[in-house]
């Protein structure tokens, strides 16, 4: 396998030695040009903790960080800060999306977060334009609105499986660029990591699966089917990647046959734009010493 | 101030000596009967970790089973089980609604968690029966919903600040409890929980708010005026617990001034509830030497 995607990683970063790495910079895919994923090694450590040990200490320092970035975020939004976040999440089954929803937005304050898990529409949904149940999910301001799959699915399943006619999935790309430009107009920072996954990581975790019977819920039988048409996925997630990643809403191709890894990549991305968007707490808008006497006095 | 409350709560629990403390049990409104507020010491510690470091302890202990026992509620929900949980919140400013989320829930898997806070209602909500916004905040199959404030809001500061008839309060008792008992006969385990301050703690609450800045946002000058109601809304919660307090979806009163026992308490009757429920994972519905087979031979 190639390693073109990683080694170009590797030059960036090597270039920045000394620096403190940014990993926006680092896992941001170039939009615009070709993207060939087999170039990206999916257990790759482009930058941060380089073992599993070190990832979990990695993780629990920037769980304060992150807390208190959240907590101004929300506070902001009290004084008519409109800004917020959106962390889409998007990979093969058995990428991991489930997983970081669990262990990197279980760091944050359950209340500010507005998860949504996207399933095959129903028939509602298909009754309208398929941008409509994701406006109805989006995050509210100062919220971490988390997509566990998203409007993506509609050029990628829809693509391979060929739901709807081809001139339709095109028409898709640049409605899904204007539909995010709008968003980032809006106040909302646009987070979306691709979880990378190897189609040998994949199918050793589906082989754990079916070794525990408390994780055959987790199975199903269509998975193995879908492997055959693991090159089609590739290849519409590439084109999804080249012409979805734009200057107000990135993709980020983080590599994730490493848990832990990915984990704390996803993290860390959080942490950049939220430190950027550097929320206030807002200024008290009453006298807080009379305030004061007023309890005192009681 | 008297004692009758948590007087009575003690010689409960003596009467139990050497068996597990249900702490359902000890919490639990009696229905029915009138309720003294005043006589519920608010700093009490009916059962369970006896200061702060043993609660943090015991909290920490919780963490696992609580967990594990979500993701076998929302396992068995994939094969068709119903049931869900929902907690509900309720309790004077300061009292703790947010933070229990915070540190409660955060001991959840987020993406099994529906949590609406239930703000003044607006002018379409008005528009509907006070109930109407209610259903549609409920948990699906599977999960665990949280109310931060709930449909008690408009028997509360309804009644306090009349801003409807009394007569359509008094029907609205009844309404409740109608719409509970219909959510318990469809899988919906309603725990309510009251979390109880007293006076003097809401006072200190109050004014370490004003001694952080970055706490003025929490702050609201329209607070202090509230507090000329307390024995309004005091009286208020005395109701909706003596009426509202049934067999199918029962009032817990949760000694509130201490933060940690408060967090420990809820995180323990969420617990004694979803071991009674003792949801299992599903037995898997295919092959699955078949699944494996296919797997290794790809």
């Amino acid at each position: 396998m190639s390693r073109k995607g990683s080694k170009a990683r590797a030059e960036k970063k090597g270039s920045k030695a000394g620096a403190d790495v940014s990993l926006r910079e680092l896992l941001r895919v170039p939009g615009g040009k070709a993207v060939d994923l087999a170039s990206y090694d999916a257990r790759e450590i482009p930058a941060g903790p380089g073992d599993k040990e070190a990832g979990r200490a990695a993780m629990t320092e920037l769980a304060d960080p992150l807390a208190d970035l959240q907590e101004r975020l929300w506070a902001a939004s009290t004084a008519g800060d409109r800004r917020r976040i959106l962390l889409v999440l998007q990979g093969m089954d058995t990428s991991g999306k489930g997983g970081t929803v669990k262990h990197v937005i279980g760091l944050f304050n359950p209340s500010g977060c507005r998860i949504h898990a996207f399933k095959a529409p129903t028939p509602k949904e298909l009754e309208h334009p398929f941008l409509w149940r994701v406006k109805k999910a989006l995050p509210q301001a100062g919220e971490l609105g988390i997509f566990d799959r998203s409007h993506y699915e509609d050029v990628l399943i829809a693509r391979v499986r060929e739901l709807v006619p081809t001139a339709e999935i095109e028409r898709r790309y640049d409605e899904i660029n204007r539909f995010e430009k709008a968003l980032a107009d809006d106040g909302v920072t646009v987070v979306k990591c691709f979880l990378h996954i190897s189609y040998e990581e994949q199918r050793d975790r589906l082989l754990k699966r079916l070794d525990r019977p408390d994780k055959h819920w987790k199975f199903n039988v269509s998975d193995i089917d879908e492997r055959a048409l693991w090159p089609a996925y590739q290849r519409a997630y590439e084109i999804a990647l080249e012409r979805c990643s734009t200057r107000h809403a990135p993709w980020y191709l983080v590599p994730a046959d490493r848990k832990w890894y990915r984990n704390w990549a996803v993290s860390r991305l959080l942490l950049e734009h939220l430190s950027e968007l550097d929320p206030r707490y807002p200024k008290a808008d009453f006298d807080v010493a009379e305030a004061r006497r007023r309890l005192l006095e009681e």
